[in-house]
């Protein structure tokens, strides 16, 4: 197999010349990928993954029908492009997965039995993979190929990420063989990382990042040359969804969040310029930061896992003075915004590995302001990232508990109902108990929903409920969970047990009539 | 009412003289808590707190018939002297308490409604606390009187405390008045603590512990004077209970762990010093360490919440190079112990505020293995540590969830069953759904018990339930509860739903049995 020749885009992205005598094409690399091997990629949320030799992996699968035959260990940061992943779920070429995950062929392969999935704190994955507890089954307690995409090489071997660093540095520190994918589609990325090392105790150091905007690490990720096996080059950019646009219950919530942090502030609790805000996915968190475009804070700051198109809207405004995160996942639309003032970001953008972006330590020391939503809450203010009907994983906890856990202000943001196949308002969100928890009540202070905001700092679980009942649940679910309350108060008290009073047989009442009759509304047993 | 004189003793322990004209006698102090009054302690786990000002109030509402007419909000770091708050829920003086608590009355009084008990992270509440959310709808947003214990005055005014360390410095920071219990009856406790304050973010600096030895603060607590009202000599040292000896199951889980450990080590995965430890209270806690003294591991260090009599033992074994908690809770026997050679802790040991004992920061810098007890385990590894039944409140989270989320090994210790009424072993310590949760999934790497130990390190939740059914559970529950997974499996991986497995309305039925025959192992429907 002759090797391909460089193109000159290549070139001009490859300072280490030796390197470029290991340019192959993906397709003549599958010998390094035998069933079974443990693989890691780069990637955080559908950007920055490897996109070649996934693709020729899954070609090679589905040319020779190879389904169920080479499957792998995948560890990635968090999610990859869907066109990667997916598809090997759908070929069946995952055997083991961690920590997160979007797509549906491979929530099937999950839910079906066929991937075995586990989630850990985005914040502790990286750490336990350097400590060894993912690999301690493995021949030299290695990743077998950890296959990374990277915007340039400089002439030390080390290589410029992309849009996102997730877990990427941990991996290849753990890596026994490396693969470089160069992507010249996009930009390097140069100056916008910040990559830091993993040592093991009793060595570690503070993580001394004392405001959003320090910087404590390196702008490259450095590579053991000896260890890369081959570098590709990629030719297309992240592939992502549009933006989901806010809706007017997300805006009715970025509204009551609007207000509490007024309120905060006028009472001195919160500076005029806030503190630096961590913000989800989706349409709730979109609305947020929307809204918050709109509103009367200046000077604000983002630490937070992922910068989305909305934070280019924040920007614009004139309102977002720096944002620090592990990943930028743009719309298509929003990475052409982005790399047509990539100037602009010197000094404005920091990425970073995943175990900073999401280190409780930090999150704590600068006094976040986290937001996150959830599949449910309780009337205690648990509540479920994860698993629906305490069972069905959707992508994984992700990093809300790292924030949760530590956040100054710990918010959780839900609509009130979502609708069942029957009823528009079948499902309420909020629930007398979560089918599955992962976060505790210990975690939470504010939960909101387009009905208000419930503030439960410093209350007892019956003040908590009696609050969240009231402020957040949607007026057709008050009275069935007061009922519920009312009745575990009665019981529980009487028995010597009512701190947290629940009718523990039938806590979950309201899910078997979603199951059995297709709405929560039909309950009848309380 | 004539001032009281000060004792030689007292004097001896005075050195800002001004002080000693605020010496009350503590039953001409009751003006200052009115009904409603919010008052926090010093203390920790039932050591440094103060007894003569409780004493007295309790002795006023008694001998007035007072009870239910003078109600306070109790803050104080961890649970106090049974003497003191204890004593006060017996009289109804209790209406709001946070974070932990001790004594049957106190049990009692929250669990029948009477005491609005919420319960946080012991790193979580002096932040919490500081950041004024517990104080939010009083006037100027303060705790009202504070009162401390201090074995010593120094002429700066500042205060030695005693035992314990706890949220006493913030409970201070954010005093309007304090009062000043000085011990005389205990030694002066000088140059054994470690006292850091709390800045608000964005303020907050790192937390700069970089060893378990590492001193990062004071050894006295700074005191405003013109805040102090009032001082008052106490007389009797903190009243605890005897140790908790170790018993069969409790030595086979300390077996176990130990095993745990070399194994790890001869991997490579752990020093041979180990790492810093962290243990909870209770007799698997004593006899882990206990174990420890007898086992081949030299110049280990602790990093705790709580030094106990088992820890005296590992000192005097030579094993033990350092302890750092915040309290010292020994026995009786333990402290005549401690004291007996107090100039030999010099140097090895130090007493820090919860806020950095149970720091998160530092307990995952340190790579601490953490080790706690639980109510109940259960097969997916969550676990339940405060309320029986889902309802009925034990003690409170303290510190477990700090140190399970952010130590290097998170490790939950149990019992494999306990006794019911009627059955010996009629309660199963691993359950098909933990009844309340406080630690999640994603916080265990390692469940112990009498029977085994199951290392669910990168495990998935099918994979993690079949290896604790088999390691953990005791040999009259391993059927049933396969039984249910089996179950579970079967009727959730048909429907696409099979990522954890449950039968979410048969879930609790163990416990079913339990309340309505008297066992679980007279469960039936599965």
């Amino acid at each position: 197999m002759a090797s391909p020749v460089a193109s000159a885009a290549l070139k001009s992205r490859v300072a280490r010349k030796s390197l470029l005598d290991k340019l192959a094409r993906p397709q003549d690399l599958i010998h390094h990928f035998p069933n079974g091997t443990y693989i890691g990629w780069s990637g955080f949320t559908g950007v920055g993954y490897p996109k070649k030799i996934p693709t020729a992996l899954a070609d090679y699968v589905e040319q020779n029908n190879l389904q169920g035959k080479m499957k792998y260990g995948l560890f990635v940061g968090a999610s990859s492009g869907a066109e990667t992943e997916n598809r090997w779920a759908g070929l069946d070429m995952i055997e083991r997965r961690s920590p997160h995950q979007v797509g549906k062929a491979i929530a099937k392969g999950i839910n079906e039995g066929r991937i075995h999935f586990f989630d850990k704190h985005l914040s502790t994955f990286p750490l336990d993979l350097v400590y060894g507890f993912y690999t301690k089954d493995r021949p030299h307690n290695k990743m077998d190929v950890v296959v990374v995409e990277a915007t340039e090489i400089k002439e030390d071997g080390s290589i410029v990420l992309g849009a996102s660093v997730g877990a990427t540095p941990e991996l290849v520190q753990l890596a026994d063989k490396i693969i470089i994918e160069v992507n010249t589609s996009m930009p390097s990325f140069d100056g916008l990382h910040d990559i830091t090392f993993s040592e093991l105790p009793p060595n570690r150091k503070p993580q001394l990042v004392m405001a959003v905007e320090d910087r404590i690490g390196r702008t490259t990720l450095p590579i053991d040359s000896e260890k890369v096996v081959a570098i590709v080059e990629s030719d297309y950019q992240d592939m992502t969804a549009p933006n989901t646009p806010a809706d007017a219950a997300s805006r009715a919530i970025a509204g009551h969040l609007i207000e509490f942090f007024e309120h905060e502030v006028a009472h001195g609790r919160l500076p005029k310029t806030l503190l630096p805000l961590q913000s989800g996915i989706g349409n709730i968190a979109n609305a947020v930061i929307g809204g918050l475009a709109e509103a009367n804070f200046y000077n604000l700051k983002v630490w937070t896992e992922v910068v989305q198109d909305t934070f280019l809207d924040l920007f614009d405004s004139g309102r977002l003075d720096f944002a620090s995160a592990t990943s930028v996942r743009f719309s298509p639309d929003g990475f052409k915004r982005f790399y047509d003032k990539l100037d602009y970001f010197d000094g404005k953008l920091l990425l970073r590995n995943q175990q900073i972006s999401n280190s409780p330590e930090i999150i704590r020391r600068l006094g976040v302001i986290g937001m996150n939503t959830p599949v449910e809450v309780d009337m205690y203010a648990h509540a479920n990232s994860t698993c629906v009907m305490g069972s069905r994983m959707l992508n994984g906890l992700g990093g809300s508990a790292d924030f949760l856990r530590n956040a100054k202000y710990s918010i959780m943001h839900t609509p009130s109902t979502r609708p069942s196949k029957t009823d528009p308002h079948g499902v309420s969100c909020i629930v007398p108990m979560c089918t599955h928890i992962d976060q505790t009540e210990h975690d939470l202070d504010v939960v909101v929903t387009d009905v208000g905001l419930a503030d439960v700092r410093g209350l007892s679980p019956r003040e908590r409920a009696r609050v969240i009942i009231k402020k957040c649940a949607h007026p057709v679910y008050q009275p069935i969970l007061e009922r519920y309350l009312d009745k575990a108060e009665f019981e529980c008290l009487k028995k010597g047990m009512g701190h947290e009073p629940h009718l523990l047989f039938n806590s979950f009442d309201m899910h078997k009539a979603l199951v059995e009759e297709g709405s929560m509304q039909k309950v009848k047993s309380f």
